[in-house]
């Protein structure tokens, strides 16, 4: 389902040669996590002064070298304008999965997000926070037209990339079919659809499928869902950022497990 | 409860001697919505090649001042990286209101979102937005610590600024004190609050207070609230990004008023 592709892709870094495949992450909350998570190999931690102190127990247990360095050598290391808080990381990307993985590893029922071409990174990185906090098991998204892993999305997944898989598929109409032949209730949410999200059993395994927000779904992309739903939202106002729309349909699925 | 002040404050401009006290707003929503807006004085509408058509219609019914130009012209006018789809408008500011005319004016029950120090106008307007889309009466915000009323603001409002009102106080816990006594159920949001937001009675007027993120709410603010909710998040991400937060529990409370 996912194709090979160049690892380095995601890198955040300016100079790549210097990082050897590794990617600066950057952020209280994304350091943390990726320091605790086992799966990224930590090479070194860039750290100044006023940061987050837990951060050295973190890199401590970790056994990860600290540079104790100040602002400027950190935004050096950086994209410009990045809002690093004080602290670095080099990391390894983690590992890609696929779709068949990730639903053979998830608890039933379970909630997938898939984003067709939803190319700003702090939107997408909100819907990984957002699916870490509902506990989705999945953000699916087309290869071609997302952002790469890079620290710009880490930051704004705030932790939640080392917890929620993301899975990066060629073909967005062909992962649908595989989430369907598994039983998975695809919904796509549109803002002049019928089906109004909390009108509906939603105890059971489902893909919530979003579209960007100048262009909406893709017709392909729709025609491969089971129905089309939409947020109970005002005429004067039918559509939500998309990061919100997929907190608001990812909590009415958490609500419906819960009965 | 607003306290005077200087309605320029909001201007995107860099020059503003230019616009005589008006602003720039930018985008093809916020400038439609703005153009729409029988509260709004607008000057001139730019225009780019590839600008939204109805933007013209819009402009002829409000009879504007539109002057084809193109994409640097527009850049000239305009803050730095704005994202503009080709369109700027010059209008003048929105009146201010406050809590009393606001809630008088309400269809009640009614829903208002307060903001306690959430400073970044991204989020500030996607929670205008979802304000917006699921019918809350008003944003309340500190004056002193909330994002102007600028062009940033409009954009990320997807022009919901024109709707929704935006309520500027000096002191959060006044306004609280007010909201209470006049029937208002203040929630403060807080991951570690013991009450899930799915478990209450939401059919009846409510005050959702909502902190930055860094900080969370302020000692003072929640203890002028009635009581803290949370929303059903995992341990592993017990927080959402503050825009998210907002449009989970505005939904919560949408569909309290359905049934």
């Amino acid at each position: 389902m996912t194709r090979h592709r160049d690892k380095n892709r995601g890198a955040g870094h300016k100079d790549r040669n210097d990082t050897g495949g590794m990617i600066w992450l950057w952020g209280t909350h994304a350091v943390k996590a990726a320091l605790k998570n086992p799966e990224r190999k930590c090479r070194k931690v860039l750290i100044s002064q006023g940061a987050d102190p837990e951060i050295l127990q973190h890199a401590a247990r970790s056994k990860v070298i600290v540079e104790n360095t100040d602002h400027t050598a950190i935004e050096r290391a950086l994209p410009r304008d990045s809002v690093h808080q004080g602290v670095a990381l080099l990391a390894s990307p983690l590992e890609e999965q696929d779709v068949a993985s990730v639903i053979e590893a998830a608890k039933r029922p379970c909630c997938l997000v898939l984003l067709d071409q939803v190319t700003d990174p702090h939107n997408f990185g909100a819907v990984i926070r957002s699916a870490a906090a509902f506990g989705a098991c999945a953000v699916v998204v087309q290869d071609r037209h997302s952002p790469p892993a890079s620290g710009v999305l880490a930051k704004a997944a705030s932790g939640a990339l080392e917890t929620v898989p993301i899975v990066r598929v060629v073909n967005i109409a062909r992962a649908l079919e595989q989430l369907g032949e598994n039983g998975f209730l695809r919904l796509a949410l549109a803002d002049e659809a019928a089906k109004p999200v909390e009108s509906l059993d939603l105890k059971r395994d489902i893909v919530l499928v979003l579209g960007s927000e100048g262009e909406g779904l893709r017709r392909l992309t729709r025609e491969s869902c089971d129905m089309s739903i939409r947020l109970p939202t005002t005429p004067a106002m039918p559509s939500l950022n998309v990061s919100n729309a997929a907190a608001v349909a990812l909590y009415a699925w958490a609500i419906a497990q819960r009965t």
